[in-house]
């Protein structure tokens, strides 16, 4: 996941790869390819036409194709294509294409002057005061969204500014049956015979600005634009992946590591399912609720299996934690030659992990206080309050999420949440965390004010009376309804505390808890912010050192992962190839969910049409295909190329054993899934007959 | 699965697949290799040195381990290497070796004056009568077994003349974490990883006669025995499977796997759930009577993985049912051009049709009366008493199973039923078979003399007073106990009519049924031996005029099969190698059963020892491997031989989608596994030092 300004320090690994274009091309953001690669805010796209088309992920367009759905029109079964640019359908309102327009360094005015000795809370507000002014500075002009994006734990920070077209339309998705083949059962799953592709478009006023939707807005103009391979993608052969990955977690130190696999994911599978259970057991019978609840219990499920991948992951490493550890001695080992600095990084490494080992002392507490006070009605109740205090701050002071730039994605969030709630399921949902924070956290972690609501001392391990509270508070409480919600959004504090709302009180009460807890964090990310950076650079030294350049930990910003297409060995005895097949679809597909397949499919599969789209060594259509480069989530919708830069495919998921790469890469068994342009190409041209798409871009069709 | 009398015909399939022997050696039982390759009576071994050692599987040898095996002494977990010859341990008392001596065809003597127009139960009789008497006849200079096999549904009967060794040792046995390495959990499994051997002894008395054991007896000396080969066996080259496959039903009429499919294995997959439930449920909290049924849930889930592979399998193919008819009209259609021939074969397949239709009118009564006095207590029951009723007769004119040579079989069983029965476990399942039939068995099919017993009337779905009735049932018989039995398996007729044994009660109760029923099934039977032959030679010819030779269904007598090493692809996108390692065999343990590795094999395999017994290709010893070979039960414990008919290995299971190839076999899916010699030469070289017997068979150690 090497940042674009890396590539041509990498040119000789490039090269050996099989890399047919000068690296130097891959670090220029205001050129092809790297221009024509955008993000959808989560997801990733790229331009392929000059007149503003956009290819990005099924799923990443999942959101415009359901918005456009109505039970007489479900477009999410039949799939959609628009015969011209009139028949294009207006995505969500909240719908974003961000079109990077440039990356500047701006360490020094973020941290280039705080002193070493600053104490811990005072840097994290200096720090997040220049990081505001940077950003509302640069959106000054309007039309654009900016972020100041931190690497290797705050060793660098960039301004990264991104045109914000605010008018996307649905173009082209295939049926779901295509689109979403497999569905959650075949997801982190290989192999796969997924059509993980969709077809939106950039839409900007007369004037060429960004601008709210209008029937009168045109196209937008791309500078660049991805060209679709016609050559023949084969195993072996040279891949690439531009996007934007979320997050990683390579540099962690083994403490960390060791956290996450002997402590947080086994606590948050434990959880999951308990979670899961509740939901199961309240929607019992009652269709609606299940309904309302769909969406969250999917959402659930991939955490779980995401991870519980990252455990079986660990579980398969020799000793993981030691690994880490071993390296981390190796470093210290390197760093006690090297005089003063090496002293100096050595220290900040002990304070580090003594900073590290302090915030885990309190884990319990954290994790279960904050789920108990951040979900459902009482993480509404709780945001509006916390609202109305930073409401009464100028924008420049109050905390990120209340500025008024992140107004409509709240007012969104607000509105949204009828579809995902119902009071007997919440009502279970808060009893459960309620019982974790009561059960588990020590009584010296207690969090008073929360105790005092739920009428226990810090030694009781159980809430008498728990159902007749809960019950009291959601019946005293209004926030289940829209109206309500988008009132108090609006009212002021004194307003608020006034309120019989039940659980507004309830905010009212935890309120100075969430403000202090947050206080001693934000100290404690202070000092981090101080020591992880020295880390960090003596890590990157050390490799150095031993000639391997360092790439950040992934942060949503534009990176560039290359790699060959190839199978891997998932144990002794087996082997999974590259591509899967049509034939494979046809075989996988049952007729019961979630492996139906569209008649016109099969047809079309059964009478061999396409040949064109027929890749030589398999004697067939190539569905899906994996690599071994390196992507997590964010990556979806990436623009996979070849090596001459040309688009081959989309990256859509990774398998189960890249699960646990966020942490730990294991090259031998990490791969990344991508759908293959051909087999978009042939459904296309044979199932979907987009082929006024196809013309667009420039491809033959039959 | 060819007899060897088949090989000269098929010599130009076997050059082609890479034969370095002359076919015609292939087709002589008194020569190498096929007078080395042995029957062990359900498995295959082979003679492997001119001292009577033998080859055969873990799960093949696994009696006389067990019988050998006492807590002290636990040669299952230890393993057992015999230091010298006088180490060797005697093999339970019933343990037989079977050299094969001579294959005589007897179709004359059997069937060759049979009138056509035969009654069915007259043509039952006589063919039973005349194979008992060249049965009694053959087996009349002593120490030897004698049978006779029916070939293609009785178009052909061979009398095999076996050399019946009654004094087995056992030499050698790795421990069960080797042998048995995966266990239930691997069974029918690919990739896999199961040293699946031991060494057992054929002895003799001084005079080179099979004998009882004694101390005094001596090893036997085979007329051949098996090279173990040297070579460097990989993918792509000719092996082949000498060994007395079991039962295949690949000539069956599409009606007839249609029954298999549609009611036959569903209908036991859900009986076999309720069967194991039900032990489940009534053993909780007894371990005693847990023990006593580990094997018979071994048995069971075995049994359940095996039809549900079936059905697995089935659901894989197109349409195997239309298929099997397809090929049945395509057969049709080519007797109506043959005239007279071809008009009496098209009746006579229309008449099995039929007599087969009215067999499957009665399936739920065959199926669930059997069942109720079949099993437990209640067979044991039926058992004896038909026992002195058969014992009333001559020898000659006894049911098969109740003559003289059959009583040290019978005496066996009787035997040891304690150690798989317990009473309370015993009446949930005979409950359940009741339930079963009443609830089942329609009212015009029903059995008046169990219906009578139960006092219900045929259209009676249920049985009030089930329980009471068993509790009498059970409290009143002494069956349960082990001298009983053995007593009343002595006592004539009459003594059993005057018993006031409750499980005898029911025997005589149910005995008319039982023989009236039996009548009708052999006279159907006698009917059918009339006209399956007409229908396989049909297809016999048929498929001559196709230039195609045909096998017979597989029925326990001496085939060979031949093929390739090679791996398969179970789906789009994997693929199955054909041969696993030594590094899997690490990867694979957990510590946990049944993936528990011996220390000392994991040792070695970290030590990198011996050298020798690696292979080129995979840079490591190779433990199982595929090939394409026809094989099925019986089959385990067969050699598995070279080009040059070298033992380079054991043939052991099937992968799972191999189960359903008893039906109707797919090339591309259904693959056998062997263990590797390479494997077994590396564990008794680097493992368990059994130096001697590779000096035994001529091969070099470390």
């Amino acid at each position: 996941m090497w940042e674009p300004r890396q590539m041509p320090e990498l040119a000789a690994q490039l090269k050996a790869r099989g890399l047919q274009m000068n690296p130097e091309d891959l670090s220029n953001l205001a050129a092809k390819p790297l221009d024509a690669v955008i993000s959808l805010g989560g997801c990733t796209a790229s331009f392929v036409s000059p007149k503003g088309l956009v290819v990005t992920n099924h799923h990443c367009g999942y959101g415009a194709i359901q918005y456009n759905s109505t039970p007489e029109r479900d477009l999410l079964a039949d799939g959609f294509v628009a015969k011209d640019f009139a028949a294009e359908l207006p995505a969500d309102p909240n719908a974003r294409i961000y079109v990077t327009q440039d990356i500047r360094d701006v360490t020094d005015q973020v941290t280039g002057d705080l002193a070493a000795d600053m104490d811990g809370k005072a840097r994290f507000d200096a720090i997040d005061a220049r990081r505001k002014a940077l950003v509302a500075e640069c959106e000054k002009p309007g039309g654009l969204r900016c972020n100041v994006y931190n690497f290797n734990g705050g060793l660098r920070f960039s301004l990264i500014r991104q045109l914000e077209i605010r008018d996307v339309r649905l173009v082209y998705a295939p049926p779901e049956s295509i689109g979403k083949f497999g569905g959650d059962e075949d997801n982190f799953e290989w192999p796969r015979h997924t059509g993980d592709w969709s077809f939106l478009r950039a839409y900007v006023g007369k004037d060429g600005k960004p601008a709210a939707y209008s029937k009168d807005n045109v196209p937008y103009q791309p500078k660049s634009w991805l060209t679709v391979s016609r050559d023949d993608l084969k195993a072996g052969d040279y891949v690439m992946v531009t996007g934007y990955p979320g997050s990683t977690n390579r540099y962690r130190l083994a403490d960390e590591v060791n956290d996450a696999i002997s402590w947080e994911y086994p606590m948050l599978v434990d959880y999951l399912k308990d979670y899961l259970a509740t939901i199961d057991r309240t929607t019992q019978g009652d269709k609606a609720a299940a309904l309302k609840y769909a969406s969250t219990i999917a959402g659930l499920n991939n955490a779980m299996k995401l991870f519980q991948g990252q455990l079986d992951g660990f579980a398969k490493m020799d000793v993981p934690v030691g690994a880490k550890r071993a390296r981390e001695d190796e470093l210290k080992a390197w760093l006690a030659k090297r005089g003063n600095d090496g002293e100096g990084q050595a220290r900040a490494i002990d304070a580090l992990e003594r900073e590290l080992a302090a915030e885990r002392a309190t884990r319990e507490r954290d994790q279960w206080f904050d789920g108990a006070v951040g979900g459902g009605l009482a993480g509404v109740a709780v945001q509006l309050y916390r609202n109305a205090i930073e409401q009464s701050k100028p924008d420049a002071q109050r905390e990120s999420g209340f500025q008024d730039r992140d107004a409509p994605r709240m007012e969104g969030r607000l509105k949204s949440m009828d579809k995902r709630y119902d009071a007997k399921v919440d009502k279970a949902i808060m009893a459960l965390r309620l019982q974790r924070y009561a059960s588990r956290v020590p009584a010296d972690q207690r969090v008073p004010e929360l105790d005092a609501w739920l009428g226990i001392g810090a030694n009781d391990k159980t809430i008498p009376g728990l159902e007749a509270k809960l019950n009291a508070l959601y019946a005293g409480s209004k926030l289940g309804d829209e109206a309500a919600r988008l009132q108090w959004w609006k009212a002021d504090k004194a307003a608020i505390d006034a309120s019989d709302d039940a659980a507004l009180q309830f905010a009212a009460k935890v309120m100075p808890a969430i403000l202090r807890l947050e206080d001693e964090d934000e100290a404690r990310s202070g000092r981090i912010q101080a020591l992880r950076p020295q880390y960090m650079q003596a890590m990157i030294d050390f490799n150095a050192s031993q000639g391997r350049p360092v790439y950040p930990d992934a942060n949503s910003s534009l990176r560039i992962t290359f790699g060959t297409v190839r199978g891997y060995s998932p144990r002794d005895g087996v082997e999974m190839k590259p591509f899967t097949t049509l034939a494979g679809i046809v075989a996988k597909t049952t007729g019961k969910e979630p492996f139906i397949s569209p008649r016109a499919e099969l047809d079309a599969i059964a009478q061999g049409k396409g040949a064109q789209y027929r890749m030589e060594a398999l004697g067939d259509v190539p569905v899906n295909f994996l690599s071994d480069v390196d992507t997590t989530g964010g990556n979806s919708g990436s623009p996979t190329l070849n090596a001459k830069g040309e688009l081959v495919g989309l990256l859509f998921d990774g398998n189960y054993e890249s699960l646990s790469a966020d942490w730990i890469f294991n090259p031998a068994l990490t791969r990344s899934i991508h759908v293959d342009a051909r087999y978009m190409r042939w459904t296309m041209d044979e199932v979907d007959h987009a082929e006024r798409l196809l013309e667009e871009m420039g491809l033959p069709h039959d």
